[in-house]
């Protein structure tokens, strides 16, 4: 069930990113921002839409709040992926932007990215309330800036320079932002599309935030570079502070089947409803890429 | 008039920027985007609040779309300097934000400042009509994105790798996007927040921009590095097409002459209203810096 819907919103939103880009043609930025918008599991455009078909949102609006994510998203791995920042030569098991084309190309496609994730938020046909989209456009903005995925980001290179490793709390705050803010957006979209409570699903998407990250931290020791998609055990090599070395590989496991519990929990108002929400959680733990 | 009016503008806009980015905190990437959004001349959101100020609007929703389009400016600034660039070292008489600090704090600190921009432009304060801030965000996104900023930086790209150098017609195109767009954007801000006929500030805007772009090529010739504050010569060096390789130094300096005129003739519906904004395209030509 989950699997199939997740499998539907790729399509979907593939094919929306596909259309939206279209008169964009064909310089090489443009190339680049269409090779680095493509493929990936797509689980945040998944828990928008989700969270919209829970809250009775139309699928022709909640659409372009996904597609918004995945650009967001994809905009944050082609910069994150740069020789000055993680210097990754793959991803989802193809050459990175800057690899495929170079550093210019990379910066200026990821820049495009963002730009273009604000546009699809906040044009006309992602909601007819003006009101909404300019709120979704808002917490968007939020969530991906200098108090959200930028802050964690900023906090993960204040800690390569830091004398000391990090605790599991400034791990913990700094993959809420990294992470965890636009996932925490995704799961909301819903309810802020459709004006209702958020509550339920931020409770959810905290956890399922924190348990993605760990499971992440896990695929970087467990993981089959071939699966994943990109190198493994980077982490470790460089001596970094993760919830496995903080925890162990044994209580990291604990702690992520701790938090889906968590997760499924948040949702009991929506009763049934909500199952393809709880498997989503299990699946971001059990995983492997 | 314009040099007093703009130096308010320039003063209001510091001032917001700076309450705006307080609760940001003082990580090194959080600095570089407070260093590289200081300064500056303010054109654009000199452009923002008179236009403004014409159509009525408030000045204090005003400001917020002032703050996002400098940010958005000075995101654009800070990629562009950056080695894989134009690989600039200098910017407004300092040191870039790659050369203070580094090339991976100056992507974060760009890519910060671009969803700062978003953030700003879509927040309630900018305009209390949610129709508004939702229509100056998707505008925004244009002017800024592959259609628009993006697209010039493209073109410019491409153009470096191109076996003939860009004609009239193409280096138009490049600059309409490179430094026109955003113009635009800003010009059109206070009939767009007014809910009136951007047309007139738009054919403004349009003549505006092109001069503004002739004035730094003929700069990048005749300038002084010590007013310009960065490096000149560069593009002459580099065989770059430009206004003035194409137009000659006299038929460059005519050109902007007659665009200038035609800003001017564009405000004619405004009448003496309109005077500080017929400086402002005077100005734009005649600046050492």
């Amino acid at each position: 069930m989950f699997q199939t819907r997740l499998k539907e919103t790729a399509a979907q939103v593939q094919a929306h990113l596909d259309a939206t880009m279209m008169p964009l043609g064909h310089l090489p930025v443009i190339e680049a921002m269409r090779y680095a918008s493509a493929g990936g599991k797509r689980l945040r455009a998944f828990l928008v839409m989700e969270s919209a078909r829970l809250h009775g949102v139309d699928p022709q609006h909640a659409i372009w709040a996904a597609a918004a994510i995945e650009a967001i998203h994809a905009y944050s791995l082609v910069h994150d992926d740069l020789p000055c920042m993680d210097d990754d030569d793959l991803r989802r098991g193809l050459p990175t932007v800057h690899k495929k084309w170079d550093d210019c190309t990379a910066v200026l496609a990821g820049d495009a990215l963002q730009t273009f994730g604000f546009e699809c938020v906040s044009r006309a046909e992602c909601h007819t309330d003006p009101l909404v989209r300019a709120e979704l456009t808002v917490t968007l903005a939020r969530a991906a800036g200098a108090q959200g995925m930028v802050l964690g980001q900023a906090l993960d290179i204040a800690a390569e320079t830091a004398e000391t490793p990090l605790s599991l709390d400034e791990i913990t705050r700094l993959q809420a932002g990294k992470t965890g803010a636009l996932i925490a957006w995704s799961a909301t979209a819903g309810p802020l599309m459709a004006q209702q409570d958020t509550a339920p699903l931020m409770q959810y998407a905290a956890a399922l935030g924190l348990a993605f990250q760990i499971a992440d931290d896990i695929l970087d020791v467990e993981g089959d570079a071939d699966k994943v998609g990109k190198a493994v055990g980077k982490d470790a090599s460089a001596g970094k502070a993760t919830f496995v070395s903080l925890l162990g590989l044994k209580g990291a496991k604990s702690r992520a089947e701790d938090l889906v519990q968590k997760a499924c929990d948040a949702l009991y108002v929506y009763g049934d409803d909500a199952e393809t929400l709880r498997e989503a959680a299990r699946f971001v733990i059990s995983r492997d890429s």
